[in-house]
């Protein structure tokens, strides 16, 4: 069994930062099904999260220590986390998944949060959260997602350099690219050789690793790779989401094949400029907003439509805040963030470059190693 | 963009049925906000669920091609799936992500069906779901899990080949463990040389890797592996949960390190039997408890309590049906499902043994390379 990721310390300030927040919110307790939530406050990690056979439940009263209410699977580890009592039952059960333990555990508390907003959801069978909601523990269930959320943007300096250190990996892993890619690869086996790059550097997992390749740009961003050839005057395009200790990096790099065209440089030097752009307001008291707008006005009209410019990483691929006209959240010192513009080449072509940040008290510190303002050829 | 996983008549075949079953629970239409889900029905498959930001809906008619309705990073991807229409958003969107064009695709159908049941979860947010429910559709929800679940329980051959493959590469990858393990290796080396392996044998990803090491057994099965160095007299256990085209094997081995116990090659022994017990009641006709019932007569009053020694697995790392004392699901010809009777060696150690077989019409196709009676020692 690995140790703890964090001293006790770092769940000590992050139990007593929540009870604050419950106590302005009127909330006697916090509900989570989710593996985010329950690890931020617990310290519990474990891949079974994989499986979605069983569900996973954590009351964190506005008092006192975390209960968890989980299958006897994961009791032993669970034990050695940051909570002051484990209930576990034989899971899978056919017809008493945990729930009768729940309503105990939340019985005692009048007015429950949990996350019901944006970029949430329930881990848990929705006829099971309908028999809690509707009687079995008496209790009110309230949206508790912007006291969670505003908490978990800002990291502690223990979860920056996790982050850090995950950015560094990729960073040294992308540097290896010459080495890596080329002419007549297949963009799987592309895929393939960067993964266990990333490895041997030491990250501990790639559970996120898309991309695409294609003359001049790409088509979209999310497809798995085909069997396709990398030809000469390809653009390739990598984004990963590595992990060290279940903290993410989020970026990608692009890489010409052979000889990048006048289009595919003119598009990264307008990227890597609205990068610069953002990290030159990214100051605290500066809004989501006012970076979005400062790499929107480098982009212009050709910006990609994915809905926002960058986004918080940190135990997620992709957290709050998001850098988008709609978000007027402040940016503060120990928000990690990316920038993530995005440029249109053509009808169905695009390039996206992205950078790690995180917001310091004057200028922001770079965790990933600035991409070069041109395209790398190789 | 990597071409589709199966031929276009497979998702016909995955259609006609489940719509065939919504007639028969009277059903106008099927909502889906799941992975799987998603992916069994169109063939959209990127690893872009690890984002939790947005989320992604699907409408399968009684009648008619499914409607997906997505965030717009997503629609070039979707329109080469096997869905119907593709509508889109600009997500994430500030107050309405989505709920608007999705209670529309809904509206048409009275009565919907949902996974709400056990092993599932709802990947939206709850308090939209709230909305939908309270009325922005005017449709009735109701729950669904035990239709879906049970077709996707019987593999087609197609998806029963790509299991058998990825199978193939995690026994080939485990039989180069002489090679791989070492005494005087910490655990998180010997994963990271494990996982790698399985990349060069041609797994796509790993996204599942757990065991345990201790002297004679291990604590427990769901940890991620620590700095702690295998040492002579350790059993060394891995479980892995590799991928192909999205598709899983979930299995383990068991290796002793310079030298094993008694009590270890007699729990080793034990598991073996009882697997052997499992595979010679595996008929179709049989019930899960059936094959629980023969892998506990042998195991005995020291089985682990992990709940079940078994379960499906396709498209996620375990799915219905459970081999439970509790589950009375007969098994038939294309059923994919692991067996995984554990034992418990002293007060605080385990040992767990896995193999992933499909039923068939006579005695059950073994997909991973049996295990040997004995312990490997290495």
């Amino acid at each position: 069994m690995a140790g703890p990721d964090f001293p006790r310390a770092e769940f000590e300030s992050r139990l007593a930062t929540i009870q604050t927040r419950m106590h302005g919110a009127n909330l006697d307790a916090l509900f989570f099904t989710s593996e985010a939530e329950m690890r931020y406050f617990t310290g519990f990690r474990t891949l079974f999260w994989q499986s979605p056979t069983r569900p996973w439940f954590l009351v964190v009263p506005r008092s006192g220590m975390p209960v968890a209410v989980i299958p006897e699977i994961g009791a032993e580890l669970m034990r050695s986390a940051f909570v002051g009592e484990v209930r576990s039952w034989a899971s899978p059960h056919p017809d008493d998944d945990g729930l009768s333990l729940l309503a105990d555990a939340l019985r005692p508390h009048a007015r429950i949060g949990m996350m019901m907003g944006r970029e949430t959801g329930l881990r848990m069978p929705l006829a099971d959260f309908e028999t809690l909601r509707t009687g079995l523990c008496g209790c009110e269930f309230t949206d508790a997602t912007a006291i969670v959320q505003r908490q978990r943007m800002v990291k502690s300096e223990a979860e920056i350099a996790l982050i850090g250190e995950i950015c560094s990996i990729a960073s040294k892993s992308f540097e290896a690219a010459p080495q890596l890619f080329r002419e007549g690869q297949t963009l799987s086996d592309a895929f393939r050789a960067f993964k266990i790059e990333l490895l041997k550097n030491g990250a501990e997992d790639v559970p996120y690793l898309v991309g695409g390749a294609g003359q001049g740009g790409y088509g979209d961003v999310i497809s798995p790779p085909g069997e396709n050839w990398l030809e000469a005057g390809d653009v390739l395009m990598l984004d990963t989401g590595a992990t060290l200790r279940g903290y993410y990096c989020d970026f990608d790099r692009n890489f010409a094949i052979g000889h990048a065209s006048a289009d595919a440089r003119l598009a990264h030097d307008t990227l890597w400029r609205a990068t610069e752009a953002a990290l030159a307001v990214a100051r605290p008291g500066a809004t989501c907003r006012d970076l979005f707008e400062a790499m929107a006005a480098i982009v212009g009209d050709n910006g990609g439509d994915v809905g926002r410019y960058g986004h918080g990483i940190g135990m997620q691929l992709t957290e709050p805040p998001s850098l988008a006209g709609f978000d007027e959240t402040v940016v503060q010192p120990g928000m990690v963030i990316t920038l993530e513009p995005g440029v249109r080449i053509g009808p169905d072509k695009i390039m996206v470059h992205e950078e790690n940040i995180v917001i310091r008290d004057a200028e922001p510190q770079l965790l990933t190693r600035r991409a070069p303002r041109d395209v790398p050829v190789i």
